[in-house]
């Protein structure tokens, strides 16, 4: 399977087949995280993130380290203004000399395709608009089936922002390609989306939707929580009705699985307590390891 | 021919002999752009951009990486203010321990010569007032040289901003040391400085002053396009008149020689049409690339 | 004498051996500085300074490159707002896994010991509120070695502002590892805190406190200078009255030891004029260059 000068767009460009290959090369770089390797010597990085995103900047540049590869670019929400549309394309056929790959995270709709377009080298989007995070929706499958062994044949729950959220829609395509049970936990507002989950059926998933965590959480083999916003509730009072059920704590894990696992892209902003941090579900700093781990694949996969 | 320690100050410290020598290495880079070198391991270059510019700063990185090298630094506009005189000179002497060179962007006239006067590293002064721009004229004689064979003979017309635009200043002092024809294309208000044209008149260059690119579209071998700004003019209503002249499109470029090029130092900003972009023309974004091989070139030669 | 994987907080924490072992490794360093090496190939250090320092962030940034290892991070002030507390642990149970070492400046109170707790990977204090800033204190204490060949023995000056200083206080428990006469050279508003002085005491330290430098110049092997912030004196007037002792210039230095050497930790804001620089005491650029001896020592010490 070559993925050779591959951009990477959306998760929905990727087949079963095509995923599961890369986590099997995501297994083989465990090797190397520790002592690294020269599989990436003298290849060059773009990291243009133009809305800021430290933990995502740092796993791409790290996952290049350790490949001995190197990194360039900017972190700086202030160039989201100014480089827009044909500038940054101009950008990127100035960029695609200087490095082997580009990794762009940025708030416009359409403008990741738009520089995939006219690159010379392989496109990673690292979080956009339309496309979602398709790394992130790579690695959550990955630490699913690094803790599981599998990932067909499980429950999921995924508990949240499930209308807004970025990596939430990528996941749920992403799982689309495994025969998994889907539990979505969400308030009446933040239900997913209708063509979403339509595809979805279509795809054959199994689908429940349920206001709270507790009418599930004993059926859970994954529990994937996300943030919800204050701010997308147009009545505050809504929110304080709602926020409370959507806090995990030890407590709301009492009657889960033993087994059960609980992720989180991170980072959380109280959604999961400090308390679970120390119970054996949780997974959601394992979680960074293992994108680790898929971002050496992908970068090794697409400039070799 | 011994550029070793050499601080890269101003584009009339280089002889032709000089010059023809840094091509010949750059040249000679095009091997190691992407297959990578390490020419320069454990080599560390500091890029202090007191001025903020993107592509030069990639374009100096990505040239010590590829030849096994490392960068730190800085790009941030808000270090302009605080680092004046004395206080940089204090940090050029500390960094000048953590570097083996230094390449400084500033707007302050004469901070970079001050540098260079108490740095134990070689300095490459990419970019300010009074010194121009020596590593883009070097990287401009460059991209004509190696798309016409030779830049001896050729009429180069320069449109634009000719009083105010520092590229435009390093590029004709540059061309100065061959036997050109010059053609230079501004408004009246935009017209080079009389100091420079003596300058090059002393240097016996002809040159002819147009105030439209029509008059000489059909002589040019090479159209180097550089950016008009409307805040140059005290009456906004003269810029009005004068801007539809100064974007260059396809249209602007019928009567052009069959093998004309043209350059731009980008960011372009409106003045050269994307329709310009697929003619054969156009070399601006080969143009960067002919920077990364001339900017390995000197920083192989200065800290070999 | 293992330092592997062992957090570097407090300069209090490091016995007399210890330091001594730490600069007979940073001595060992010399001959890597200028040729690299590939001790902590593959290694990642992590660079977190939620406060700027261009300087600090520069020397272990080069301490790594020279040691062929490679160092992902930031530097950004608006950071310090966002990470607080809980959210610092949780980025840094992520970025553990990125990085093999951390290095933290932080304005918090506690939060560097904060996040050593939670780190699986050594963090280095580079400067924080309770805990100083150990490593500028080790290179004082390197730095004074080197060029004396001893710290036992020798009269030590500290002059400056002595209660808010950070380096100083690091310094002065440095200092009393070894058999040192120290006089602490400060205004009434600026002496050095009384528990200090106490700890001092109770180590058999022989400390003098004068109020100007003129008094004790003469005496002085070592004259550690640091900076008077005026903002720190309530009455402008009283600020007026004193800094003009606090201002080193050459004539400062007349009466002193032949051999003297002076030390600052820069940035200097004016308190060493510059007519002292080419004098035979001179040696804070020079300290700059121990520094990264120094953290080139520590950084293959605890990655190792």
């Amino acid at each position: 399977m070559d993925f050779s000068g591959r951009h990477i767009m959306s998760i929905q460009d990727f087949s079963r087949d095509e995923l599961e290959h890369i986590f099997k090369v995501a297994s083989d770089m465990e090797k190397y995280v520790k002592t690294g390797s020269d599989t990436l010597k003298n290849k060059i990085l773009a990291s243009l993130f133009f809305e800021p995103s430290t933990r995502t900047r740092f796993s791409f540049t790290s996952a290049m380290y350790r490949l001995g590869g190197n990194v360039l670019g900017f972190d700086d929400p202030e160039m989201s203004s100014k480089a827009k549309g044909e500038t940054l394309v101009d950008s990127i056929r100035v960029i695609d000399s200087y490095a082997d790959a580009i990794v762009i995270r940025h708030t416009i709709e359409g403008i990741v395709e738009l520089a995939a377009e006219y690159s010379n080298v392989p496109i990673i989007n690292a979080g956009s608009g339309t496309l979602g995070h398709p790394t992130q929706a790579m690695l959550d499958l990955f630490s699913i089936l690094r803790e599981k062994n599998t990932i067909d044949g499980l429950t999921i729950g995924i508990l949240g922002d499930l209308k807004y959220g970025r990596s939430v829609k990528s996941l749920a395509y992403g799982l689309a390609n495994y025969d998994v049970k889907l539990v979505l936990i969400a308030p009446e507002l933040l239900r997913m989306r209708r063509d979403i989950l339509e595809d979805l059926s279509e795809a054959g998933k199994s689908i429940r939707e349920v206001p709270y965590l507790e009418e599930t959480i004993s059926d859970l083999d994954i529990l994937y929580v996300t943030r919800i916003q204050e701010e997308r509730f147009p009545d505050p009072s809504e929110y304080e009705k709602v926020k409370g059920y959507f806090i995990i704590s030890k407590k709301s894990l009492k009657s889960a699985k033993d087994d059960l696992i609980v992720l989180h892209p991170l980072p959380r902003v109280g959604e999961i307590s400090t308390d679970v941090d120390s119970t054996k579900h949780a997974r959601y700093f394992k979680q960074s390891y293992y994108g680790l781990m898929v971002r050496m694949a992908l970068l090794s996969l697409i400039m070799s």
